[in-house]
């Protein structure tokens, strides 16, 4: 008998009939002799319904009260599905994310777990039933309802898999499994059948938009096997472990690409310490989600920095940046939001050298032009033109061997 | 400074801009120096679509579980109550039936209250802020959310008044008040500046569709101060309280009507000790509810028990009655769906002989034909024919000179 974590995301559960047929699939799990603990998200479109209609009657949107009212989505989802096991003879009672003992800090709307102290939930398979427990929700230490963020359903699904010790955390959502590129966009994409947390944890970091990060890393941290499956199919997904180092490694797993950042230079930076430190500061200060930087090496003194930022923050981005050049006396700021981040990922990238080289080659070869470069030991990535980014990620997933057999 | 319980229902807060309107109301009475709770309703249709859903997913309908969708709806009410009044540069917090306090029985749907310790609503008021109370909502002996039921929100107002201390208890609805009868079956129908909760649970208990029952009874139970008022019009409405015993009573304050119940009767029963009993027995361990019961004198040994039970629950009454009388050795049964039941209700009928001949004549001139009677001490009911139901209001309304001036 194994303890399993069953998690299923909005579409999962988006309409009655799916919600019955996720219950008949946990209804089979249990008959199958495991037990079972559901995480469920609100209903589809649920969340953005709510949101519209705070936006109706406020233009404040006082957090405490954004989570009072966000929470009432996934409480829907996690007592209709309940219903729905009592119809299928499988005792099932809903837990709110307070009810289920996650103790976060007070910042709503994006709380952060503290503790996760899920007695009633194991009182509750103790005595033969099936805990449903509304994702990212949370109780704070100043007893108020908390929300840990959109997609934190999955951390709510890993925590609690680490805190009962669960066998595995499943995680359902509306695709096979994590692929070797977007399937969207190239149609041999690769299911994975394993894929290590540091490799997912670089590929969700640079485009791949399931599972959430944030839930990766927790289970990267705790040692969480995570499942990535489809609740439409049924089938094997894809399995999210610690690498087995007794394995080869493929050389690269996977090609990512990510179209939602600008990029932005600030050109002629006098090279002298703390320069950079002042400019990100600023940006932090202002809220501007910076990911991708890079500085050339200095040439008579000065330099380029250059770096990306999320579409919805470019212009205050750009506004703070002309402030600062004239500050520090740089030449100017310059920014492009039709760039695309094309991101090469492999754990066996560490022992195999020449991987950015074969990048740099493949790009070369279909007459794509390298705006920007950065690495990790386990990741190359390079922004291009926007326009340019399929054909770049079709190219390196053939040229990288990822395309199915 | 007063300490104000103000309760708005579903139609008061049904659409956003609905929403704004009360938080401009709640505003104007915070400005005005007075300090305030509020609770609400879920918006308009939102607990009949949570029905809905909850009918498609389930057969079942487990009652912990309708609990936990049901209070979704307050939920989003309250919240956006909130940012509404936040945005009027009103601070508020919202707070779910557990959170306010509300102590249940664990009868799923239908919850009694068995305690109210509203510590944390007194601290929002003590820190200057309107807390915003979910309404028909708490939470078990067993730690489970429950519902207190359709129209518990006003009971939640007048428990929370009670216990509070409040000043006041205003029930804010969709009518401007309680009225002499039915409006909308006589236009010349007089909303009353008073009533005594006497006459109001008479009212209640006999057709008059607000405030529900249940909370009057509280109010009565603990001197809560009631105000039946409009949230569309905002002018004052119809204040409940004790009788004044210095003031003259009106001889009939109100007539009404109610067509939500059929006749039945059990004829030629044998006139024993325990008959009685035993068909009401019987019935009540149906779940038929039985409202207005008469039994006429003996005649030959044998009598008829007539009674009336909701249009829902006829078929079932009426099988159970056919099974009965034949055990019994009574003649059989009739029944007749298309009965009204009209009353009117006076405390000063106590003082004064004479009303249900003046309601009898009253009828007869008209022509409409009695086919039961029953009494308290200030009522008196007739059931008549339901296509006749129309012209005795308007008729009794008038003679008993209820009517505007």
């Amino acid at each position: 008998m194994a303890l399993l974590v069953q998690k299923f995301g909005g579409t999962s559960v988006g309409e009655p009939d799916r919600i019955r047929a996720v219950a008949d699939h946990v209804a089979r799990t249990v008959r199958h002799g495991d037990q079972v603990v559901v995480v469920v998200s609100a209903m589809g479109k649920e969340t953005d319904g709510l949101l519209r209609l705070a936006a109706d009657v406020s233009s404040t949107l006082p957090g405490r009260e954004m989570d009072m009212l966000i929470t009432a989505g996934e409480r829907k989802a996690m007592a209709l599905m309940c219903m729905a096991l009592h119809d299928r003879g499988v005792p099932a009672d809903s837990f709110t994310g307070s009810q289920a003992g996650f103790l976060t800090d007070t910042t709503h709307q994006n709380a952060k777990i503290l503790a996760v102290r899920p007695d009633r939930i194991r009182a509750a398979l103790d005595a033969g039933r099936v805990p449903v427990v509304g994702g990212s929700q949370g109780v704070s230490t100043e007893n108020d309802v908390t929300f840990l963020g959109r997609g934190g359903s999955d951390t709510t699904a890993v925590a609690l898999a680490h805190a009962l010790a669960a066998d595995a955390c499943e995680l359902y959502t509306d695709v096979t499994g994590v692929f070797t590129t977007d399937p969207r966009l190239v149609p041999t994409a690769r299911r994975m059948a394993k894929v290590s947390f540091d490799e997912l944890l670089e590929m969700t970091a640079t485009g791949c938009p399931k599972p959430a990060m944030r839930s990766v890393e927790y289970a990267r941290t705790h040692g969480v096997r995570l499942h990535v499956r489809s609740a439409f199919t049924w089938q094997e997904g894809t399995w999210v472990d610690e690498e087995d180092p007794d394995m080869e490694q493929a050389i690269i797993s996977a090609v990512t690409h990510d179209t939602s950042e600008a990029k932005m230079t600030i050109s002629g930076v006098p090279d002298q310490p703390g320069v950079a430190a002042r400019v990100f500061r600023e940006l932090a200060d202002l809220e501007v989600n910076v990911d991708m930087i890079v500085q050339n090496v200095s040439d008579k003194g000065v330099t380029d920095i250059s770096f990306t930022v999320p579409h919805s923050d470019l212009d205050r981005a750009v506004a703070a940046g002309e402030t600062i050049a004239a500050e520090i006396g740089a030449l100017g700021v310059t920014s492009d939001p039709s760039i695309a981040r094309i991101s090469v990922i492999g754990a066996g990238m560490r022992s195999n050298p020449g991987v950015a080289a074969t990048m740099f080659e493949t790009l070369a070869a279909c007459g794509v032009n390298i705006q920007m470069i950065s690495t990790s030991s386990i990741r190359v990535s390079c922004v291009v033109a926007e326009e340019e980014a399929e054909e770049a990620v079709i190219a390196l997933h053939e040229s990288f061997g990822l395309s199915e057999a």
